[in-house]
């Protein structure tokens, strides 16, 4: 599937602030990412850096004061999803690859170490796996009310599970948090969603199963297929969108994914 | 300054359980580690893994339910201690290796989200870099009581603040939580410590300032030139002497640092 | 002094819905209320109740589906506000009155429990009794940032203290959980206030120092002659201006306070 | 049925230190005091005094340094405890009694605000009233794990609820909690009870059901019919049995409560 993706930002720049966005789709194994554009001001230079450890792509710049226009344009050719009946995954640690192992401790929105009773009392009765994270991905789906406005910055999984609500960032740190907690390697993943009302950024997480990371979505608000990872990380501190260092002030966002003709792309 | 550490570590294994212990001493900039043995029951092998972010060195490996003794005994030689008086640090983000840039990140056990407000007030005078670092150690110093028995596996940084009182992960984890939340990248690091009492394993935090990592101890328990890092990582989740996976219970250990004559070692 | 008030809430009611309102003006020891309307719809019975504790003043009814005004209009006559040099305080516990005694525990957003080792650290010096009040109101004053939006009904004086930010509620909880962290009875008290900045309800705390209670206001945004006392509670939770059960969705309010002639009200 | 109740405590005081004990038995209406001794080293005077709102009967006294020994001896008559099937519940809030309205506020261990979604979500569509308070009771015996230890004076209803471990103090702080988060009135009941093992103070909740006050105990490790109310309160910071204002250490307690021949009591 071909995928066009236009990602508009804009800020008031109050004081020299350094900019790291996170806004780049990611380019590798499930995509490629063709025909990428990014907007900049005059007289801004950006570094272009890629983090050794998750491969994540990061645009940092220094914003003097004024107002501040970003924008990203890109054409991404997705592959095809794996069918999930096909990993059934449940690896004992000792057998996990050295660079999953991270994605085993708790982070600061995902504090597993203390979820690890609901989570075997829950779920542990489940296949170890992909019985597991199918289980959890489901429980959150059916326990968990979507409500734009009703979390923050602050708000962790343990929140998530005693409130019963918020949003896709949510929704995804809780699935992390519990997977974490049943010894499951699992990690947040920022991503542009095709289909998603109103459009956004959207938020999802995956889980490292039969030797592969599997995407789970327990908002149910976009189609797998249609999903343009952006960053994986340990959680949403690792990939914001965009971290200022300084004082600027987000104004507005606009983002609009499209399906492009596979006719109009010859060889695809 | 040459060290011979002695580590034993005994569990009561109740279920096969995989283990990923973290207790060799870091082999790289500060120091070497020499003639160095792990001591696992027969039967039991090991892989040894070197995580390629932070640089550590883990032992993973299966054991079987009945009692396990594990034990690590090395030689280390220190490297002098570079004079903190040279280096100010004060980097703006924007001038910042990549490497450095996830330890700006909030973590499980260093909010420091939260904790911006604070730290402004409370150190954003002092000069940036070196100062304020210096300041929020010596606050944390005056202000914390360490105590042991007073924080469990569950206590972050904002519980330390409010409560006060804590032991050397807690007050490392307040001193990463306060220098990242003034835009200091900052990392968690488990060692062994010279002089300790009783002896065990110790931690400390470092700050990334004027170009490299430079060491902290709010516990101010032992002299700096006296340590022995074996992790670096965002908090101690990440540099767990052990985490076990499966039902294994910790019985005891005993730790023993002590100074070898230098002239016992010719070359050195 | 001489208050009018004038109060107005508006409710769209979805189910039938059980409302306790705390909007009422004290009536007691330092005002007494005179000319007081409670204004309802036509077909709603109140039950005007008394609470026999602490004396507050609760207005109940049932109230079925559709929009519902409520308005409170009334005079009050302020007495004078006592010196607070007058009283120094520091009373030990074992000469408590027994119905202070309440207003020493920790309560839903008054944790003092968690307060004490901070409380006695920063404050512990002063003389006690009004010099710790006094210095407890100072520190908020100073410390804590005033700006509307940045709490929440679940925000506690442990949140407060940390994110150093919140609004009056915010500020007389930590004052509350301060003083009662230094073994202080003290209470929470919302209020109308003159020359509050915008017009609406207020809150601040008292403290029990040579045997009464006296006002303290760390928000510093109203005279404490104008301040005129509607309900006293362990804390928020006790003195809701409105707790609704059912389905009502707050929509407006307005609140206006102004000072009366004396000469317009003989025998004053 | 008759029982005797001996209760020791033994604590080390540092320095004058204000006590406030509640281990008398009620005295009303499910249960009469017969015999009851207090006793207290010679030179020591207490106040006795009633709460007014709860009828909760406190001990007042100021203790100097050095060792001091408390005892409690008194033979209580229970009245035979009501058939739950006789009460249904599910009272409006418009129909309560005044006394308790606050009983249905949130409080330290008891953040019944946080618990509604969760609350409505798992108990909503049980019957209201009775259905729910033994739903939310029999949830809290499968789900919670008993495990001395696992739980501090600082650990709340959320706390346990995300946990799903504690003690009997915790299993009636989410019971609270959860009730009042369906519009229930209830409280915390500190008490002595027969054939508890080990011998202890005990801790249920009850529920306004009815017309009157109903126990409930999800610990299920006491015969309901053996359970002797020492007091009732919002939560356990209301009823500590005991309060110490000072520097005085806990070191030993000694419970022991016996079933009594009804023959050695002629009338009964």
């Amino acid at each position: 599937m071909r995928l066009s993706i236009d990602c508009r930002l804009r800020y008031d720049v109050r004081t020299p602030t350094s900019f790291i966005l996170a806004i780049q789709a990611a380019d590798g194994a499930e995509q490629d990412v063709n025909d990428e554009t990014i907007l900049l001001p005059p007289g801004i230079t950006a570094d272009f850096i890629v983090d050794a450890f998750a491969g994540n792509r990061f645009i940092r710049f220094l914003a003097q004061p004024g107002p501040l226009d970003i924008g990203y344009v890109a054409e991404v050719e997705r592959r095809s999803v794996v069918d999930q009946r096909d990993f059934i995954g449940g690896e004992v640690v000792n057998d996990l690859p050295l660079t999953v192992l991270p994605y085993l401790n708790p982070s600061r929105y995902c504090p597993s170490d203390r979820l690890t009773a609901f989570a075997r009392q829950t779920f542990g009765a489940r296949p170890q796996g992909l019985g597991q994270a199918q289980a959890i991905t489901d429980w959150i789906a059916a326990s968990i009310a979507y409500e734009a406005g009703t979390s923050s910055g602050a708000t962790s999984a343990l929140d998530t599970l005693v409130d019963r609500v918020g949003v896709c960032r949510d929704f995804a740190h809780l699935g992390v948090a519990l997977c974490r907690a049943l010894d499951m390697p699992a990690r947040f993943v920022s991503c542009y969603a095709l289909d998603l009302r109103p459009p956004d950024f959207h938020a999802v997480f995956q889980v490292y199963l039969g030797g592969a990371w599997r995407t789970f979505d327990p908002t149910r608000r976009a189609p797998l297929a249609g999903l343009v990872p952006i960053g994986f990380g340990r959680d949403a501190a690792d990939v914001a969108f965009a971290a200022t260092f300084g004082d600027a002030r987000f104004e507005t966002k606009s983002i609009a994914i499209r399906r492009l003709e596979t006719s109009s792309a010859p060889g695809n």
